[in-house]
């Protein structure tokens, strides 16, 4: 007898809580598709030439190899050297260059694509950190060049996913990478790397405090000037409060900078002012995005906007939605320059993190919304009767397939979360009608046998309305 | 600069087919749900241990292993000894066993459970195999015991689901491994693996004709009496017509056998007429299911009713649903009898042998349902505000985000496959409306602006309805 367990790092969920993961997947997909992307799923291998191009060695080491039985036998003889030839994928945009570039001209630019499949990272086991995990993930991809309208239209799409997923209130923050670039030129921090070594640092503002970054950056390691110092401690804390400030507080920057910032402080704060702009003009409300000038995000990935997303009454649970502009998608695979801009939501760890917090119960009402008892097996014919005639009315229906007490078919409802209970005994059989009990409302009703499903349905889709979705 | 290309064996499609497959995982989804079965997924890598507890050779051969860089490492250092300790799932019904014996105190019973995932095999490469594909398998588990009433409703859902993917009349051929068990047995081949043997020559008979078939059979290495194997291969080509035939040929093959057949053969026939009967009170039309006594299926796996799916026009397509019953889903896992029944439809192969054969198209009119076009930069707020309030009444809309030739905005759309484009000029603003294209019915009409999501949608509807959909 073999202990049946699953491997560790993976949430495998009971059916209630997939029920309840199943319709965020199914939230963030609808409006995926509402604003327009096309799905594409990729296989979860691919080639391990393919897949690490990226000399990445932190990559590299999280990374899961398949081999066959037979491949195995030959690494095992030595008959084989290097590396296996597949691996699973680590996230879904290495999988995307590869699929943009394979299919460059059968595809049709801009290409907007959605992508909500499982990654695999070798993880150190710990809690809440994942070893197989959802990605949702959407990309557009210009051909040569991308409008920077795409920039701001990923913000609706934010906006529209996490207002419907109703976790709570939350803000899109946004900043530029151009801008912060010609922010730190401005100081005279113009060598990228060095760019990088100081907003390491700067990230350590929370644990270490201010006193301990300003040390470490007027100190030897870095000699910055203590003027600079105040100004990057500054800039890094700007928060933009209504859409006017996020617009004055771009002004600032370019009148701290005076002419020193250069050609990318002008053109990240013009990016910035124009993404601002179109956000509102989609509609998105003014409270559901801000500016965040300590986002960096990736330093050598992103080139221009880039996004996190936070709610507003949890920020501890860190950034739910992240991602930003690229100049080249598919360097490695195509000499096409494919500039692209895309976000990612995890769902995975949100899902955990949204139930450790107590934002969301974590299971669901069951996607079976009637289940027909059964009292007595002469009922049965009619019982299948009337299970068919639910279903054909829309309505997904269970059928008790065996006569047991009733107060345990109730109480198999009820823990399975099946909304509504139809009863068809004997005496409601001869004049008809059909007998319901209401689990949700705690009450029973009769329904004529014919009316039943239409019933449910207008019963279901009021709830449905009241719950807001 | 590396070639980008999936590895071979996998199905990667382009957006307009990756819309018909999803469209077609969609239905499947929805028919499980409006059975009221309930969706489970399971991690993509399972422990080696767990997952190879049967010594299936053959199975182990096509397994894939999964290991971090740093298992690799050690493996090739010798540092550790034997198989992997992940590997791929290669079907979802082990995944289902190891779910319900690790869960088991968590779930109601019958527990009746969905999961449409994909599984791997190392198979060789050719056209047709895959390595990586789709299986949407659904099951009842009992705890001890579990009524034959499932195994008719299984029947039902297939009926259910086919019906709706509308690729051609079907028909659910049903057979019963007691029927067949006991069958032998009243022809004194009581030896089920003499049964194996025997049934496996008879797998022969499309290919080397009735006449090899009977020599084999009535030759050395089997020697059975000309008589019996007279009846075996009567037996094999039995089908039944109309829902009385098939009674009537369950009959026949009880009075041929007299008292010979034994209790295996009594249930086996019981099983099956209830079954049949059940089937047609759950209002599955006659046409859509039969006998076949030469299905066979999983010799030591299924033990009671079994089920391939055949569509009627195209047999050589071979089936495209199957299972059965059996007897004891996790005795590997638990000490606790799960009998239970379950179909798989394999989805990956199923989409493209009807691409091949020309009864899918393989492609969908995109997800995208309208495409507001962009003739002037001065209209772009007037057009995002369009599009907001088109998504906002449930119409998958997409911007063009940048003003270019308007030949070149209609291209776009109908290579696409978007049905609606929705064009605001300057005039029409004026006018409050706006200009529909409708690429589908090939007219162009003019709608109030605040009227055209209704609009989109009614037009929608009507060409739901009229698919049948």
């Amino acid at each position: 007898m073999i202990r049946p367990r699953t491997p560790p790092g993976v949430l495998e969920l009971l059916p209630r809580e997939q029920i309840a993961f199943q319709r965020m997947l199914d939230v963030i997909r609808r409006n995926y598709e509402r604003f327009g992307f096309l799905p594409v799923e990729t296989p979860v291998f691919e080639l391990s030439e393919v897949l690490l191009t990226k000399s990445g060695g932190e990559t590299e080491r999280q990374v899961y190899f398949v081999q066959s039985t037979g491949a195995l036998a030959n690494a095992a003889s030595g008959a084989s050297a290097g590396l296996p030839e597949l691996a699973l994928r680590f996230d879904l945009t290495v999988p995307l260059a590869r699929y943009v570039a394979e299919h460059e001209h059968e595809l049709s630019f801009p290409f907007r694509r959605y992508q909500m499949q499982r990654v695999y990272r070798g993880e150190r086991a710990q809690r809440g950190r994942f070893r197989e995990f959802y990605q949702c993930d959407i990309d557009v991809i210009g051909k040569d060049t991308l409008s920077i309208r795409y920039d701001a239209e990923v913000v609706a799409v934010i906006h529209a996913v996490f207002a419907e997923l109703g976790i709570g209130a939350f803000r899109v923050q946004l900043n530029n990478r151009k801008l912060m670039r010609g922010f730190f030129e401005s100081l005279g921090v113009a060598d990228p790397q060095q760019q990088a070594l100081v907003l390491r640092e700067v990230d350590k503002l929370d644990k270490r405090g201010a006193e301990y970054v300003r040390q470490t950056l007027t100190g030897p390691d870095f000699n910055l000037p203590a003027e600079a110092v105040a100004r990057i401690l500054a800039f890094v804390e700007v928060r933009s409060g209504s859409h006017a400030d996020a617009l004055a507080k771009i002004d600032q920057v370019l009148a701290e900078a005076g002419g020193a910032g250069g050609q990318a402080l002008r053109e990240g704060a013009e990016e910035l002012r124009q993404v601002l702009e179109l956000v509102r003009a989609m509609g998105v409300p003014e409270s559901a995005y801000c500016l965040n000038f300590s986002i960096a995000r990736g330093l050598d990935y992103y080139t221009g906007t880039v996004y996190e997303t936070q709610l507003v009454d949890h920020p501890e649970i860190g950034s739910i939605c992240s991602g930003g502009r690229y100049e080249d998608l598919a360097s490695h695979y195509t000499k096409s320059k494919l500039p692209g801009v895309g976000i990612s939501i995890g769902l995975t760890r949100l899902f955990w993190q949204l139930r450790e917090a107590g934002l969301i119960e974590g299971i669901a009402e069951s996607s079976v919304q009637a289940m027909v008892a059964l009292m007595d097996e002469a009922q049965l014919a009619d019982v299948l009767d009337i299970a068919r005639r639910l279903r054909a009315g829309g309505i997904n229906a269970e059928v008790q397939m065996e006569a047991r007490k009733l107060g345990r078919q109730f109480q198999y409802a009820a823990r399975a979360g099946i909304r509504f209970v139809v009863l068809a005994g004997e005496d409601e059989l001869a004049r008809g009608v059909v007998a319901v009990k209401d689990l949700l409302r705690e009450q029973q009703f009769e329904v004529p046998r014919d009316e039943l499903a239409d019933t449910l349905r207008v019963e279901l889709e009021q709830a449905r309305a009241l719950a807001g979705r």
